[in-house]
């Protein structure tokens, strides 16, 4: 694209630097700010800039957060024996917009793959592994993505906890509440009959 | 959505304030930026501050610039009584890449729109009719989209210079270039064969 400006052409340069934002969707975004006051724009820096210079992770399960230890790892009502593993922030959210679980978590910060040059060790595994030897946890939930990625770093986890007193669960798979078996995918219709739940137990969870 | 940081629910929420960019996707943007170095996110905020507190618009076409005159209309071998009428820089961007014309531009900021509060005292029609006054401009071409506000907006200037010495034109409507007949709409097609061109003439444009 040939720009009459710069300064535009910069940022649009930037703004499409980001995951999935062209250079078209880009320029679209950065006429849009020269079209908004100019406080608009000032918010949406400083807002980017803020986070990125004063953010936190917990020190108990790397979630993000303001403090030095997030508001779930703090709250005494929160079983610590119960552990959910997680990607990252989302998967929290996901899990907290259920209100099902009163565990807390350990966000382990992605996943291990290969192809994007992630190992193991630029996730937090060393510290779960830590958590797990001091015995306090009873039961660690694995709610990683079925992918491959995800299924190789519950296993990587699982043998580097192999033999150590803790239970391991993974969350269940299966039909979507509300959706047609006829449009479910074999593999999860196969293992949504291998792991059916007793009747009275399913109509519990609603 | 229930952030478990504030700095990143503010940067989220500013974010989701641009066009076509809902809460998720805000998410994940954010999210990108907090694993990417710290310096990425400086230069995406400076560019855009820098943008937006000092581009210029061009005095004689409005266009977006670094300088009080944008580079077309100060280069001296374009031609000043050739006109065309545009909507914002995109369409600029869109006619120059074609290297067919070698007028100047009048960018116009937007189209009439009742629905979204633009009325004509809202663009830079004013400066396009003392232009025309001045009696430089042999021909105007209007090159904005042909929706109802590209229509209204054209119909509006045109009635604005009525009566002066100037050639109004419009870019050709038709079946786009490597396009089916049998696909195109029939407003498209029909117009396509009222606004014929002679044979020999068609095969000078490519």
């Amino acid at each position: 694209m040939d720009f009459s400006s710069k300064l535009l052409e910069n940022a649009v340069y930037e703004v499409s630097q980001l995951p999935g934002i062209g250079k078209r969707t880009a320029l679209r975004l950065v006429l849009h700010l020269l079209k908004q006051p100019e406080q608009r724009t000032e918010n949406l820096s400083t807002s980017l800039v803020n986070l990125r210079g004063k953010i936190q992770f917990c020190q108990n399960c790397h979630n993000i957060s303001d403090t030095t230890m997030c508001e779930i790892c703090a709250n005494l009502k929160r079983d610590d024996a119960l552990v959910c593993v997680v990607e990252d922030i989302r998967d929290v959210m996901a899990i907290e917009n259920t209100g099902q679980f009163r565990g807390k978590y350990h966000v382990l910060g992605g996943k291990i793959s290969p192809m994007e040059g992630i190992g193991p060790q630029n996730l937090k595994i060393g510290t779960l592994v830590d958590k797990v030897r001091k015995g306090v946890i009873k039961e660690l939930i694995f709610a990683l993505s079925s992918t491959m990625e995800g299924d190789t770093t519950n296993f990587y986890i699982f043998r580097q906890i192999e033999g150590l007193e803790v239970k391991t669960s993974t969350i269940a798979r299966g039909i979507a509440v509300g959706d047609e078996l006829e449009y479910a995918d074999e593999v999860t219709l196969g293992r949504s009959i291998l792991n059916r739940v007793p009747f009275e137990g399913s109509l519990r969870q609603d």
